[in-house]
């Protein structure tokens, strides 16, 4: 099967989406997150700025592909806001482990969390995103400590590393709902109390 | 300075410790905690069994030397039950976080951890012995399930990547006390509820 290309429509080169992305992994890694600008990765990349935007609406949706996150703010954000408060806790967790649980989400992000305890730059990315574009907005978002938003992070990062990582049994191959039940009421607390 | 040797007493080579050790190591390795047995190490280190007691008492002793462990089965199990048992949470915690305030204590267990999460190999050691040696050995002293205490390992984890990996602010520069009181709670519930 051949695909046909538009001939009208061609926004820079054919993989011009693709070579955003590389040049974004590049100025990511460099500057790491928070100094990364759309205006430094289209110089990169060789185009302009606004081709950028055409593709990526936002810097983190950028860092999302680019690093293949599938827990991204534009996610959690409505997670937790979407609903009573009372079951916030059972919201974020039953979205964390169902995002989680399909192996083509979740390996791109554990690959990420590997070269983190490895790699000192790897490391400085995935803590400014996890601060800056996740944690800090979280905590903006509901007026919660941040201290108390890292608990749950770090609740939930261990779960994955347990579950995913490391293999422990019966945490490994447990029921997603009998983790609800368990994990929920610790991050209601931590984001609640 | 000379150090003088009693001429009457040589249990081996003078570094017959360091050279049990380095066998330890190869043979943990190669086997896994589970598998590897005195024995095994004796002959890989080709000394007497009864040499190899004579300076690590037990196997988990043996394997904490080698992988500089600084949280072992023998320090948290009586730290769990020495106590009543409403202020569990909170010894562990205190116990944890206290234990891995020190640099020298801290960096080796990181090390592993780093180990784990990219060589296969160190990750089913690190896995076997967390699993068998520290995690059933509390699940079947304190009659708790295997899946909650996963649930407070995976907590405990995450702290310490968090604080001390990721170094994510304010985890990284936060008062013990303050961690304690918010995740004292968590470990409690997990542990006693």
């Amino acid at each position: 099967m051949t695909v046909k290309r538009r001939p009208g429509r061609r926004p820079g080169s054919a993989d011009t989406r693709g070579e955003i992305l590389s040049a974004a992994r590049k100025v990511f890694a460099e500057k790491g997150f928070d100094k990364a600008t759309v205006r430094g990765i289209a110089r990169e990349a060789q185009v302009d700025p606004a081709l950028v935007h055409h593709y990526f609406d936002t810097k983190d949706r950028m860092f999302t592909e680019a690093m293949r996150l599938p827990v991204t703010p534009e996610l959690v954000i409505p997670t937790l806001l979407d609903g009573p408060r009372e079951e916030l806790g059972r919201r974020l967790v039953t979205m964390i482990l169902t995002v989680t649980a399909e192996a083509e989400t979740r390996e791109p992000m554990i690959a990420l969390i590997r070269s983190a305890m490895t790699n000192e730059q790897a490391a400085q990315m995935f803590k400014e995103f996890v601060t800056r574009a996740l944690l800090s907005r979280v905590a903006e978002e509901l007026g919660v400590p941040h201290l108390r938003i890292e608990a749950a992070f770090a609740q939930m990062f261990g779960v994955l590393m347990a579950r995913y990582v490391l293999r422990l049994e019966p945490m490994a191959s447990a029921d997603p709902e009998e983790l609800i039940d368990l994990l929920a009421p610790t991050i209601q607390r931590y984001f609640v109390e």
